[in-house]
């Protein structure tokens, strides 16, 4: 048997292709193929129909060893995997009796009966097998197209149902065992997590590890001001130089992107800032306008960050900047709601209203409207606050702010998103002790891609 | 010129294909096109190849008159969709002089100077034109491919960044008043959301009107608590049938779902329960807990928020739920953080802190760990409290509190999405004045489906 040493993946379903719902089946099957070391070469999503359905399983099936399809298994009109992966194979449609007992006993434990629609499910091409289906009706299906080209392997197929829990448990416990990823070409892969550069200015620091034809492979994400770095390289089963050559380009990246490399692998900026600050005993305030309550949820999505957030302030009229954060009134109307002046009180009154170690403080237009041209939609002033070290006694702790205004672009939401990871990244990089070398850099992670 | 009848789709990315990154877009895209009646009849999403980028290019240009394709406009030796539009269409690059000045401008703007790689988004095919970037820095692309039969009409391509934002924008402004859409063809679409009754009891409730071939179509999505139907109908332009039948159909649901019909189209429940308390000119505030500033970004996220949105408390600790909201630790000692008497005096303690006339508050256990026989994860007590209207005058107006404990299912970010919506929810039934008529369906958005 030859190596699925690469995939497509296919989606059925016209939810799908109205755009009425997200195909999240695609994403996870690419992932897990990825980890697997089978690349993938095509994603496809099609409507319910039964030509197209025919056309589309074998053009993929011409195009890679393997193919995964999700959804058209249930027991509606509309599903029609089983019947065009018969017509796709050339084979006649029969009922597969184990399947057919399972499920009348699945709708037994649940006081129904079975009917002819229901009964549709455990319909099989004649050659296919179907694969057991733990936490719902449709059972999966499993066969193979045969290559054109005589004496050719043929495409392994494995049809799966569209929701994404049966997907899943299907996947892992009848698709996995059965797959042949190739053992000379495990790819070995690494994540790491940039912030406070823009893509562009990314690219150019990293010079030529970033070409494309490169050795491990090295690609670049952007997502709401944190870049990610993805190292790839395909490698023998139990051959070390793979590993060997991933460390090796770490440590030089490690070399180049300084303090702006803050996480690995699973890691993102809220965790780290929140686990740093766990090791120390320290806690950490917000004090939120523009964001609204933005910042603390993304802290607090976070399983475990009640040891080291405490809580904060959502001061988002100016009356609350001034009841609950102690904002003097007159800074307000010297210097408008969104100021340096005006964040740097707000981050001082949470440090003072909550007791915290550390408070953010974030105020800002985030549009579509109350922009001017002094201040344009996308200013946001934010301040970190913190409690100086040097005070280990005494009534008051002296206080320290570092406040910094940004200009950040995309919509409500991108502002939003972006100013709140700015906020992380101005504490992660005053714990580390070290204000930014490149200042430069971290005011303009607003800046164009 | 020939009807956008029907269109194809298509990513392009490595982080798409292997699973890193959800293509939102193309769902997004798909929603646009079948609004304006346009079908689609494929997605593909291919890896940054050239090869594979200009055979997928010819191959869906041949399968319909319209394709959108996003991704790969960026300035990184990855980003490959100008030169594989030039090869597809068998032209050369040429620099695009007015985008090359935007791109100048807006860079000069941020205080950055152009260089080599920046300018590689300036190129465009030199049959193509460029789109402008609102609120970025890639310009779009619109080319033809002309199709292999002679005489036959050629297929509009258009080609928009990846980065969301700059998607829809470019989308809205560019390419939706270049679309020739088949007046004949009109599909009419309404979308109605209903809370507080779980997915299986309202199939039930609604009965026959669900079935997959009448006329309208009726479909049902879940998501978060909220539950949209979705009712379509596709008829000729100028022709009045479609739009009455509909009318028909939203009047039989508006009394089969009665006060859990809260809005229509594009409202959301945040969006109607602001708007509702602009109207009556009052002020909500939050009291967070296990949400952590979830609910207060859900209410900011929509744009004039700040009309009745005043701020709130972000009370995670038990320190900052008696320091900031004046919960009494006895009552916490007594009855645990998350109990129905927490809640209450967290959501009182926040109308006090705030001086708003409504306050929502949550205090639950999101998991993964935390929880215990009494109190499993998941388990949730959400208050809200109000002034109540009978005091015009008086030193302190009297405080009314309507608390539930509710059992959400699902992980950590399940659970706190349902209780930020479940909290907005209890606001909604008493801005109306109709304590639920059903209360067990309120009480019920945890069942299963």
């Amino acid at each position: 048997m030859s190596f699925h040493t690469h995939a497509c993946i296919l989606s059925t379903g016209d939810e799908i292709i109205t755009g009425q719902l997200l195909d999240t089946n695609s994403r996870y099957l690419a992932e897990q193929l990825t980890s697997l070391g089978i690349s993938i070469v095509e994603f496809a999503a099609i409507p319910d129909d039964l030509d197209a359905l025919v056309h589309t399983l074998r053009r993929l099936a011409s195009r890679a060893p393997l193919l995964i399809m999700s959804g058209g298994l249930g027991p509606t009109e509309g599903d029609l995997t089983r019947h065009a992966l018969a017509v796709a194979t050339g084979q006649g449609l029969v009922t597969d009796e184990a399947a057919l007992r399972h499920l009348t006993a699945w709708l037994a434990g649940r006081g129904r009966t079975m009917n002819e629609r229901q009964a549709r499910q455990a319909l099989r091409p004649s050659g296919a097998t179907c694969l057991p289906n733990a936490v719902g009706t449709a059972p999966g299906l499993h066969s193979r197209i045969d290559s054109p080209t005589p004496g050719a392997a043929g495409t392994d197929v494995f049809c799966l149902p569209g929701p994404p829990g049966e997907l899943s448990s299907m996947w892992l416990a009848s698709v996995v065992p059965m797959l042949r990823p190739e053992p000379s070409r495990v790819v070995a892969t690494r994540l790491l997590h940039v912030v406070g550069i823009p893509e562009a200015d990314l690219v150019t620091r990293l010079g030529p590890i970033m070409k494309r034809d490169r050795v491990p492979l090295i690609g670049v994400t952007a997502s709401q001001g944190v870049l990610t770095l993805r190292l790839r390289m395909a490698a023998s089963t139990g051959s070390a130089q793979a590993e060997q050559a991933l460390d090796a380009d770490e440590a030089t990246l490690g070399e180049l992107l300084g303090d702006h490399l803050f996480g690995r692998g699973q890691e993102t900026l809220p965790a780290v800032v929140l686990s740093t600050l766990r090791a120390r005993h320290q806690t950490l305030a917000t004090v939120e306008s523009c964001t609204g309550g933005l910042l603390g949820a993304l802290l607090t999505a976070i399983p475990g960050s009640s040891a080291s957030f405490a809580g904060g302030l959502l001061t988002y009229s100016n009356e609350l900047k001034t009841r609950l954060a102690g904002v003097d009134p007159a800074l307000i109307a010297a210097h408008g709601a969104v100021s340096e002046q005006v964040a740097s009180a707000m981050a001082a009154g949470g440090l003072h209203a909550t007791g915290a170690h550390h408070a953010v403080a974030i105020t800002g237009i985030a549009g579509p409207d109350g922009g001017s041209p002094a201040k344009p939609v996308g200013t946001v002033c934010i301040a970190h606050a913190w409690q100086s070290k040097s005070s280990t006694s005494g009534p008051a702790a002296p206080v320290s702010v570092d406040v910094r205004r940004f200009r950040f672009t995309g919509d409500r939401d991108d502002i939003r998103q972006r100013a709140a990871r700015t906020g992380l990244a101005m504490v992660y990089f005053q714990l580390f002790g070290r204000p930014l070398s490149e200042p430069r850099l971290l005011w303009q992670l607003d800046a164009p891609k």
